[in-house]
């Protein structure tokens, strides 16, 4: 059994995380840790989880969680993540990090779009990023993933195929997502009041959203050549779920079948990528860790679309599935 | 014109109040108060509001409400609303009073109920009590008018005629109620955040809700007896909408249509109640004054069911519709 | 492998039992049936599915269900399902079927509140109640179970054993239910079209819904008296989730904590039933096969109130407990 | 007063329209027009106008309809609009048309989008566009105005004052649009069923929708030159609100401030148009004739956002404010 530990244990994510280990037969949840002071119970915190988790959560220090897993998940906010992760690192445990602050190459880019000096800049284009569809043979074994944001895992799976062929223009790339509001995490905010998220439909972000950088620096890898994406978010008036419509040139030529054709190509072994040919919702991914993606030619455009929950797909999922890896372990396990 | 001041203008009933006053003919708001500091344009804190009324809101001291306003509706939280209040009228303001703190008659209720000691205890048992369908001649011309619970509303509506008649019986009513989250407030709590309400229904305050001893005193009137109601709220995934099923003994030999004909009788004149064969739905009433009723008897038992909008008919609208009859102007002035 | 049909399988019930069949380690999905014509994909009837089980449905004979399947899943409408259930019996088939054809154990109280002759009168009363907590035993090795309502079940697993201990009385029961939507099943209607639901609560059925007798009649056999509940469904806004206030007088002397005792002792062993001591939210139950179940004791009355999601332990979880009790199989597989 | 008849009144457009004209001080509503064969009262069909509007639906010819009307509201599907609006204007009626029937100018463009033969093509290219924010002059007495669709409505005033200006490229243009339910009608279909909608959100008619044609015929002629706009709809999970993003190449040299000057200044005489700074929602609009629009330069794009209820601005509102300046009443009556 491999004795697991969760930084960060009363957000969405963690209870989504511990849905899925819960699940897993290798996988042995040993330290539920938070800052809190008190310690509650993880079932006083994550109700659907009584009487299936006997577990109180902890304020540990890093020693004491490296003395007790052998893999950490890490859902702690940006800044605070690093700081820690570097001594569990130390400590010879392994990390899975859900935070954005190993998923940027370079350490200006961060401290540009965070507002932070990075406290651990020397790991900076060293980790992987932890999309298994696009860096699956660097993730098996490694020490430490970044696992990536939720809305990059949506783009990034419907845009780096068509970039990698020269199916579409790497310029001029708009991104428009949605995504519902547990997105933004479980602290109450005015602007996520249900009064306020019900019956309304909000962009947020535009052209400032962090996830920008992080998505630029994956496709630019693929388009080989510099993407400088528009992407703007909307929160959704529902609760998971995440859909992304993304625009780009067309390569002259190029038709609807055969962008569908890279598309199916490009994913037909993967065990987590639906290629369709209808226009896929959120619904039909909700609870799973798939990603459905499809495409439409309209005049010189095409339209990418693809849609994940993204607390899945887009967090909790993808973590296990890049723990399966890191473990040799079958890849869908417990995600099936 | 009659000069009008909201005290508590940031929350969601001085909104609802202020789409009603802007379309009233005989009302010019002249003051927005607030407690914070910093003193918003009034487009800020309601976006809805935006381009129909110029005014920001102010920290204003009770004696200058008084100077600016003849008429103040408070929307202040109990306990607060009480002491701001008995300075407004000693300047000679008439005071339509969202809180509770004058619909109790007995201030030892009172201070059992909200667990402070009733700042002005003087006026309790002498203000009318708002419910314009039961006390209209009392709230004629009325310095003070206590604004009933949203809960109280629907649920004394409901029961009061049939008590009266004694076609129900006044022991042993159950009154399940069911809210949208907007009569929750406009503060952001971790219940209250959008991924938490939204697809879940949950009770809260049973057995204890501060709505109870308001029901029990109007109804005991009527029934001419004590009634101890069992109250039981449910917090509904929706913004708005109030519904109650209300359950009691029907008087022996007394059937469905006669219940439903004193329903009928008693109502036959009001503007804002329609006794409805069917079953009502919150949606055939939102947005609007009017409160949906009916009953239907199954075996022993009567089951009064009556929707309103909680931030409605349950608040705002109720208070123009006082406003009205404290000026002697037409009753549904700006209500349809 | 146990081979396993499933009869209307287009529905939402069927597409939960299938989620969770492919969990099933000693499952193979052997056919799906529809009385459909055309013959669609799994995949293009239930999205979330795709990729994960490679079958069409098909418009199939009893007889050839009966070769294909060890043991049936009946989703079809009452009256619909016991002419095609007593083939498969008779063909040696085991069926667990989600109907109401095999709940009632009287032929007059099914045509009274189901407008239609039995087709297999033979079989009514001798048919195990498939609720495990209740009679786990009899379902052990079953040849035919029906599978409870969902109402029933959430009504139930509150009362009965209150009822038992005599601690509550078994007159005047009043249960005030409330659903989310997919419990209307997935054909469009007038009232389920989306603008109508949405933003709205309507109670329906009031005194005429055909899981009352169905609850009346278990409930007595627990109380060892007739009872003549008091059944009051509304229609919440919200996809899925189920919760049940449930009112009756509490026996002389008995407190709050002696019915929680009760409740505690009664289920302390079961895998599924979680008596707790804050208020319960169906979000807390959504998508498992628990039931979270609590009560309060408010002057006279106890309101016990459980939480359930109507798909899961509502339907097709608890069909899968009842099969996995019939095949001595643990009792939890493919359920946690 | 102002005798009015409404086509097609059971849909959502016409209750939002008689909500309206309830309030209006020069109209009289006179008749409510079906093509279904029993005749409902108006409080059947639509629960919120009981006790306020005493008329049954009929189906009446549309001579009877002239006799009895001195304007007409069409709320008919296209196709079936033309042909009876054409004996209306015959028979001296005014028209104010609902659907696509009269607002496309070329016969071809219209049998090309909407499958069929237009019935009454003489009179395209002649109608007046009823968006008064554009062609406020032509409106004024016309005898047949063509209310705009929600989409173009909500993407031309976006967009117009931008192209008209030169600050932003025709070429290229992106409409990426979200729509509450009630946009998609009162017809109760599999994709708009509550479980289907709910937690969902769907991109539908991309490249396809029958709205673009619209939009670019209004948008070349502001351009001077012929747009191609990609247009894709989405459906929200919530029933009304409708907001679009609009994606466009900013002119050489133009700043956000320029572009929001230019919004500014096209609209600042508008009583129904608010430019704002902030990123609206739909929710600030919701229940109102008020569009609110910004935009942001986000690399060498422009992002024009904005908001409209499709209901009111985007149908039933537009169509009182053209009625209003179609007779010379002050624009703004029944609106605010």
């Amino acid at each position: 059994m491999i004795r697991v530990a969760i930084l960060g244990a009363t957000g969405y994510t963690a209870r989504e995380l511990l849905e899925l280990l819960l699940r897993h037969p290798e996988v042995e949840v040993t330290a539920l840790v938070t800052r809190q002071e008190d310690a509650p119970h993880v079932a006083d915190v994550h109700p659907t989880l009584r009487n299936r988790l006997d577990l109180r959560l902890e304020n540990l220090a890093p020693a004491e969680v490296a003395r007790r897993a052998d893999c950490v998940f890490g859902c702690l906010p940006h800044g605070a993540s690093a700081a820690v992760i570097s001594e569990l690192l130390a400590a010879d445990c392994r990390v899975i990090d859900f935070s954005a602050d190993y998923r940027l190459n370079d350490p200006q880019v961060y401290s540009k779009w965070y507002q932070v000096e990075h406290p651990d800049p020397e790991r900076l284009g060293k980790t992987v990023y932890g999309l298994p569809e696009l860096y699956r043979e660097q993730i098996r074994g490694a020490r430490l993933v970044a696992n990536p944001g939720c809305y990059p895992t949506a783009a990034i799976l419907a845009l780096a195929p068509l970039l990698k062929e020269g199916a579409i223009s790497p310029r001029g790339i708009v991104i428009d997502a949605k995504s519902g509001v547990s997105g933004a995490g479980r602290s109450p905010k005015p602007n996520l009041h249900f009064p306020e998220c019900h019956e309304n439909l909000t962009p947020y972000g535009v052209g400032t959203h962090r996830h920008t950088p992080e998505i630029d620096q994956i496709l630019s890898t693929w388009a080989q050549v510099k993407t400088e994406v528009v992407f703007t978010p909307h929160l959704i008036p529902m609760d998971r779920g995440e859909l992304v419509t993304c625009y780009a040139e067309v390569a002259a030529g190029k038709s609807q079948e055969q962008l569908l054709e890279i598309l199916r190509k490009f994913y037909q072994q993967e065990p987590f990528v639906r290629v369709v040919n209808h226009l896929p919702g959120t619904k039909d991914v909700a609870h799973t860790n798939f990603c459905d993606v499809t495409v439409r030619v309209v005049g010189s455009k095409a339209i990418v679309i693809s849609v994940i929950d993204n607390l899945i797909k887009g967090a909790s999922g993808a973590a296990v599935q890049n723990f399966n890896l890191v473990y040799g372990l079958s890849e869908t396990t417990a995600l099936l």
